[in-house]
């Protein structure tokens, strides 16, 4: 729900966070349980605190979540603003009963969402709603939140715990969230700098990130695989492990490359896969030509397209198949992208080139 | 789900809005359908379009939404955000089968929980999540949203739509939002300026705006009310036109006196109530006391509290009762204040008075 206002007599919440309400006895018979709320938020406070720098004004925060753009190296950059949540990546998380990856997975989405534009992540408010509030899920969940946005130099300067009875299914619960970043003006990247002859360059998803969770739980169920099940060709891995392997944030890596100015044009792999996320920074008259199999993936794609009988066309829509980022550099730049790469701990994969075209996506 | 991509070959949405995913058949099967997720977003498009200032990139947003600071004039400023739900109002309106109004409670929740810190919204991100998309509905809420982001001087910059089989009960739905404000250091208000002797002028809601109704439907239910009924003290109103009576921006009135420095303090009356939400910008040593009786309230509130019945100390935390906003001015400005609110087509009650305490509220 959204009353969020904190007890009487409290200190305003620096963090900008209004996790509180009174509890009197028609409210908790009506099945909303603010003292639950309220720990749950509690139990994470620390690692809010500990995502914070220095722009955000800890002190004068109430109602909403100060931010001082100056004083996070920001001052006339663009803001770049993304809302996503991790589809019914929470309904298998909850399933299986893991709920710390969950905010991690949300965070890196967003993260590499704006990273794609240049940007670096300033802060993030996030929006968790229950059927029931179960402190210790509903804190694991924003803890995770917050230690992710500490390990992207973000902030989590907000948010929302909402018990919402009736609306979600028993056991259920939803997590989104909204992060601003920023970007200088000669820094924006769109695309428009990519050239024919310019190489693509992929780094690897952990696994199927956010994406294609509907089809993953059907494939599941119609096949009666539990989520404890360990197929051979995982090595040792079960299949909540795979499943749940947290969306990787690609902004360690790829900042230095934007520093260096090397990159054209990037992007992040989402829904829709390569043929659906690519030519959203394509500049007309190019396309761009992937070989498939320049890329390894994780065993869990081929395991969900054999068992669904996924056609291969349709498994790179639905799926990442291994590609989590894709960076168009020019051609003479390469060995520079992969060093750069190398150095920051990441293997940098040459997977195509741009050719000709008309803004399609053709996979080899 | 947060597979959130543009379709092979369309232009970058400049809106920042993502709908759209590829309609694999595996996928469909999986129960997601992308068509009318995107059918959603489309009928709005327009109303989208026309809530964006200058400070909007069109022409450039892609995978997140750009905003220019410079542009919209809040340049060197603090940025102030905050995100909310709608909590169970949005199963009434399900219920109801009412879903324009959903969009302005959110949007005007959030402008008022930053202007309560002297900030006007810049832009704005929604998140919305169904079990099953139904465009006809969502675009009526994606549409409400714009058109309120519009009539606050507020971008809608993006924001997720989201189908989430098995997450949601059936034909249910959330909304949430995150709201990016701005206001000058030197009028940010934080309540440090309270003293005792400063008057409350309270400005009426239209109703339980966005909280109690956990609570309202248990009064619903029991009572076994239809929101069809209309009893009579509602002057030929419906129990649904009273509980969906949309929650009230005080953007308009408020920021005049904004502008003339008439204000030291201001709390928006949400979640637990008067005697929760004054005291988060009181100053130590100071209580504030109001006089029920000074605001005229809706026949709601007394049907509930009445049919519930909730106890009178209860109500006030649990519904606003009236209040929609509390002011606290120097006395010396109250006759200024009430004309400045009157020549905006606004009524200020002089409502209590800060007193010496310990930040309570005192409800006479």
């Amino acid at each position: 729900m959204s009353e969020s206002t904190t007890t009487s007599g409290q200190e305003p919440r620096p963090d900008g966070r209004e996790p509180a309400r009174t509890a009197p006895s028609a409210y908790a018979a009506a099945g909303v349980d603010i003292d639950a709320k309220y720990g749950a938020v509690e139990s994470a406070r620390a690692a809010i605190k500990a995502s914070h720098g220095p722009g955000v004004l800890g002190d004068l925060g109430s109602f909403g979540g100060l931010f001082d753009l100056a004083a996070a190296g920001a001052e006339g950059q663009l803001l770049v603003a993304s809302t996503d949540g991790v589809g019914t990546k929470v309904k298998l998380a909850v399933q299986a009963g893991r709920y710390d990856g969950i905010g991690a997975d949300l965070v890196n989405h967003c993260v590499d969402d704006i990273l794609v534009q240049g940007a670096r992540p300033l802060f993030f408010l996030d929006y968790v709603a229950v059927d029931k509030m179960l402190p210790e899920r509903v804190g694991a969940v924003i803890r995770g939140l917050a230690d992710a946005c500490r390990a992207n130099g973000c902030a989590l300067l907000g948010g929302e715990t909402a018990e919402m009875p009736g609306v979600y299914r028993p056991e259920e619960m939803d997590v989104a969230g909204t992060i601003i970043g920023c970007v200088s003006r000669d820094r924006l990247l769109d695309g428009s700098r990519i050239r024919v002859g310019d190489v693509a360059v992929a780094l690897g998803s952990s696994g199927l990130h956010t994406n294609g969770f509907s089809l993953a739980r059907k494939v599941l169920d119609d096949g009666g695989f539990s989520l404890d099940d360990r197929p051979p060709e995982f090595g040792g891995e079960s299949l909540a492990d795979a499943l749940l392997a947290v969306h990787r944030s690609y902004l360690g890596p790829v900042m230095p490359l934007l520093d260096r100015d090397l990159v054209h044009g990037m992007a992040h792999i989402t829904g829709g896969g390569l043929p659906d996320n690519l030519p959203r920074v394509l500049p007309q008259g190019t396309a761009v030509r992937i070989e498939a199999a320049a890329m390894p993936r994780p065993p869990i794609f081929d395991f969900l397209c054999r068992h669904g009988r996924v056609a291969r066309e349709e498994s790179y829509r639905v799926f990442n198949m291994g590609f989590g980022m894709v960076l168009v550099v020019a051609a003479g730049d390469v060995d520079t992208v992969i060093e750069t790469l190398a150095a920051a701990g990441e293997t940098g994969r040459v997977v195509g080139e741009v050719v000709a075209g008309s803004r399609e996506v053709r996979i080899g």
